[in-house]
């Protein structure tokens, strides 16, 4: 009785992410900018961090009001207002006012199911991004959506959670030798973007850890069925596309055509962020194709090792099928049959048994199927 | 004998949806223009409504005549004049001279079996969409023809029945203090497209919980047979998708051609839109991958059942081949078979038959066959 | 002994449309706009039939000579000069003295191998359409090539037979109230094309027949093997797909570069017969993904029924082997066998296979095989 | 035993053309412009012939020298020199150095590894195209390139071997009174490379007609094993392709980038020559598609057969294994087995083993397995 | 016992090139432009040499210091500084100060990872591209990124390891007639492209030959299993195809976007360049199909052997399954068995199993299944 099929399904139980099919829909009819929060809350109380700095001043505070954080907009400094927790839409609306934003891009900020975007308006654009997460344990990766919303001097940034990957452009900001400090608000949202893509390379250089060891567990214990680490893996990878590839297109944009709010010396960094947004894509699309090639092996694997099965087992029927019915042959009760009577009858069978079983066998031999 | 077979064909007794391959032909020669209805017919007797406002006025009339109707046009108000029923071709025609409209539009409008689109003509503009429904029984998405017909002061919507998505719109004219009774008859259109796409999103809703539906069928009963799921699912996806696609093109026309009748001011929201259009395009690709993996899923399943079955039973047949033979040979009838008489015989028979089984399962085991 | 296989291959004696394989060749080195009739000769003797019409005044001749066709050219009225035969390369070139027709479009009307094309040249334009027609007895579809030439003040029309599908454009000339009495040649010329794309919708509208008689085919009978079905029906849409595609192309062209020759006012129309273009594609990809979806569930249906029928046998074969072993046991003929002394040794025996055969049939009903 | 196995891979021992395996790189480092011929030398010793002629006169050399050759550079007439035989490096040069050819192009003319392609320099264009021949006995074509070089005033033509399709140019400028007398050294060059696409016809012509064969050959004798023709012929088909893909964009770029080389009154046939070549590729796309539907259908019938036999051998073992069982059951030495002792106990067994074996048939014919 | 498997995993414990899956990410956050080598340390101390030329002069010097170097910066000669090895980022940056180089052109020479690229800056052109290098041995292809920088007056170039593919450079600049000492330094970053792209064809060279090796051992020796060069062979396809692809872009960008640093004599040579990088991707796409076909009928072979294997001992079992029921029938133990009293019973029963036997082959070969 079987013990292992050649296909597990156990690894179902665990749970799968399954956000991805998860559609939230807001109620329909709803007026266009109306402000609802779209997506899971997760965070209690949002949290508002205000930089302000220019080459020569730097004021870092933490946990402010809004309207704290809308003192400073006026300011020629530089200000970047980041906010952990979008839950909560009478917020996003009193910044809406504060701050003179459209509702639209207000709306776009609170649903998390955007793909990433670019929209330019008047007075500001703003930018929606997937920041990814890697997670050790599960190997599983999650995605928080960043809006980066870039006005005339002044940054802000949504977040849903606190925790990001900004923490590298806080240190240049604080040590206040590097060039951000001497650079404006573009350069800034730039770089806010630039640490978001960088990210992006962990997150690639875990995927890529995990395809190698995929392709360890496929060679040496083909009887581990990685067919579940093969399904979540593809998962992932869809995951990863959905988030990245739009991206590449935001860039150019903001890379081509030339807003009136981003600086021509810092054009030259967004094509540079362009190049890792391609060389993210092009590693994306390696891995795929590794996948694949990787799904076909196993599968040749598994059929083969059926076929190896079935092999041996009707190699063993057809060398025993023609010798029983020899065996059955002279199990007949005929009352006339001469070789019974032989004195070496018995031997002489066994012979000719063995004969055919070992004829039987070089033949096979010779076809090459032993 | 089998009771269960590994794929049911059953579920094909069910009605299958297939309007999609119904095409039918106006008769052949018929001069361009012609009005002739394509399409069944949904409703008994068309009705019109009439809905006229402007930031101070409103007038909302139920079961209007079409002289009634005309009679608006000419106001500098916003009329939007709504018809349920399509198949009264005089209806239609009637309103083609009451509001000049082009025959060709007429014709459009007539014609059920069109994928969206949008028609500029001199004076209005033509946008024909999908309005789809879900019907929770039975799992089925079905899709009504609305043409939205934006001419100067006044918004023409044409349904194939009474039912639509556009009580949202209705309610916020009558309140009365929202953005849509400061602005003119292309925020209007404008609103009426919108409460079609985000009525797409429930749609995605109900098809993404479908989906883990037909996951968790697999994964916990895979005897249940999600054959029939995946056929059904992947029909609805089509139809989704020649629904949805055309629509991303029509609405980037809109927004991109500035036509004289679409103010400045409701571009911003038209590119909302277009990004909206986007998204529902990504999530349906995004499931039909998900599909397409599943359905690779069931079938390594299906096959793995069937390899599984077969190594049994060939296992079973492969221990007792020999041993058969042996018992084969001992019932030979030879008059010398000097075992035969041996005291201990038949137990040592039996005793090397148990050897050979024990072997041979031995062997498979540590060929992990088993 | 096996009376049907589970695919018939005898459909092929039935004779398959295979012109699209024969690639007829002209002589090699003949100059460019050297007329050869390329194609078969489809009708005996070529007919000339004249329509000659404006507002007020109306002419049809059947069966005149090319010179009683040419002497109209010059007129004021429209001449709609129809030709049903093309294999006489002398009227061909006939025709190209007294319409002054540059060698190569009449080349191009005399070889029928040719994709849907349009050619402008100074005086004229030549457009090169397939006429489709289905044959209910067969189900398959024959297309025939039209070139349609519109000139200054009159369409020329080539068919390779007669009978064509302009039969409705002819009487609305004759009731001389319709617009297309008031309106020019390039009206002519359009209504001509448009008549095509129309009688398209009948063959799609067959086309769906057939498909959903497929599916029941292969739902109600899968004993039919639709195999056969399935492959002609894959070359008939092959065949559509290389008549219809590049007339999207065609009209776009007509549509968008405007010719001297095509009045803006004929122009509006142009575009309605693209937005037909496109939706008559866009049911053939429909149709195609459809016939993709049926012959996987065919596949999987072949597939199955040969997994149950090897099912079945192999239970049987499980049950049986090792109960024939315990039949083979008590067939030896060993001197000391208690067993075989026992009063009920024999029905002991019998009791015990029968607990075998039913052990193993409530094992593979837990396993969910039976 | 087997003496046909299902798929034959004898005809692998027959040469296949690897020609397109075999890329030869030229010495790297060499500097651009330095004339190594790249190819196989298939000729002994170079040809060159002159046509000169205008409309009046006509003067047609053969074998003559390059300085022979050269002299006729300067004249008003046209010139066509064709060389046949480009393995001579020293004379390419020397055509370089008398006509003022770029090195570049010299470089292009002499390896045979090009794509199709057109350059445009100063002084002239150089196209580059393959001539293809079709070998009736192998049923394999084999490509030579050809470069056209069109100057002012004259044609350079080079040729890997002697033998072309230019016969009909030649007799068409014999003949004195065709079009190509009247016209440039551009009429001459489009004639030539007309030459060419209308031979590639001749080759689908041929190509078809084995597609049929292969057609028959799997309807009527599948048993032939038409997999080693399929091969062959995909590999066919991917030479077209090469050869004839890459044609498009250069007639395309010929005729709608007027170089003034090229006459307006020539822009006309190079508009019918672009559809000339669109046609080939649209044949060869159609070949392609009905290449892979025979490769299903192959795959289906093998796979089929292989289930046909299966079938039938195990319905036989299915009935003979329970009626095996009931003679075994008989066979046992039991000392008490009424059955044994009663009269008609073999007769009634015999029927009980009849009655069985005909219920499984009735029920696999039932079952319309049978 | 099977001694071989259908298909050997034993290729999987070479060591294979992982390298691409090896994503290295440099620290989240560190500011663009920051100097970080990412990448394998290839080379112990970098080596810097210089060539400085022009047409009358020329200066060679090995191993020199970065001042050294610098000092030919503002001459008018043409000066080759190449680079070898680049992990020492402190050199790279004194370059950066030398050369007045942007940091993010400096960050692009130090990641090796990076695809094809060429980055246009004020005052120079940076090209990034993949010198290959083929190991006969092991059969596997390495990459190496090479950056060639183009300023005004001088060129470098910047590799991981000493040993390069310019030594045909160096040598015809060396041997001072060529027209590359005539030139500038564009003709000079030219020539250095235009010798990877060269040997690019003799990687391809190699590759083919391995092409038709696989083949050939698939064909005469189809129990060597391919299937492990089958997967190196694809893997080194997919690595070939990420340096190159992207190459075509970068060339095609150069000669289309006339940057002052490229004089118009040297276009030219860049559309050549390009028209050899066309024909690199040709060959590749080529090999891919190639690749494709082989693995499909490796997949029908295997399947084919393993098809014949079951069909060979079901055939067996076939005819054996009738006569040994015959042959138990006559083994039962009735008291009244007519036939076993008969005198030829025995050689009656011999007579009709051999007939049965005959019968089944006879039907078999009938069927054309032996």
């Amino acid at each position: 009785m079987p013990k292992r099929s050649l296909i597990h399904l156990d690894f179902f139980k665990k749970p799968i992410d399954r956000s991805m099919f998860r559609i939230k829909a807001k109620q329909v009819g709803l007026p266009p900018g109306t402000l609802v929060h779209v997506g899971q809350q997760k965070t209690e109380k949002p949290v508002i961090n205000l930089i302000d700095y220019d080459q020569t001043h730097l004021d870092s505070q933490a946990d402010i009001t809004i309207e704290e954080a809308a003192a400073v907009k006026e300011t020629t400094t530089v200000s970047w207002i980041n906010v952990s927790g979008i839950h909560d839409t009478g917020l996003i609306e009193a910044f809406g006012q504060h701050f003179d934003i459209h509702p639209l891009a207000l709306e776009d900020i609170l649903n998390t199911h955007h793909r990433p975007k670019i929209d330019e308006y008047e007075d500001f654009s703003l930018v929606i991004l997937k920041m990814l997460f890697y997670d050790d344990q599960t190997h599983s990766i999650t995605a928080e959506q960043i809006s980066v919303l870039l006005g005339r001097g002044y940054v802000l940034s949504f977040q849903e959670t606190e925790g990001d990957v900004f923490d590298g452009v806080r240190e240049r900001i604080q040590r206040g030798n590097g060039k951000i400090r001497q650079r404006g608000p573009d350069y800034l949202a730039y770089a806010l973007i630039d640490s978001i893509v960088d990210s992006y390379f962990h997150i690639l250089e875990k995927v890529g850890d995990r395809l190698e060891q995929i392709e360890d567990d496929l060679i040496c214990n083909p009887e581990t069925e990685p067919l579940s680490s093969i399904y979540h893996y593809k998962r992932e990878l869809l995951l990863l596309r959905k988030s990245v590839w739009p991206l590449r297109e935001v860039i150019n944009q903001m890379h081509k055509e030339a807003s009136p709010l981003i600086k021509k010396s810092t054009q030259i960094y967004l094509r540079d962020l362009y190049d890792h947004t391609i060389q993210v894509i092009d590693t994306l699309e390696i891995f795929r194709d590794a996948m694949t090639g990787l799904q076909d092996l196993y599968m040749s694997t598994v059929s083969n090792r059926m076929n190896e099965i079935m092999k041996v087992l009707t190699i063993m029927a057809s060398i025993f099928i023609p010798i029983t019915f020899i065996a059955g042959v002279y199990g007949m009760n005929f009352e006339y049959m001469p070789e019974l009577k032989w004195r070496w009858g018995y031997f002489a069978v066994w012979g000719f048994m063995a004969g055919c079983a070992i004829a039987l066998l070089v033949y096979f031999r010779k076809k090459k199927w032993l």
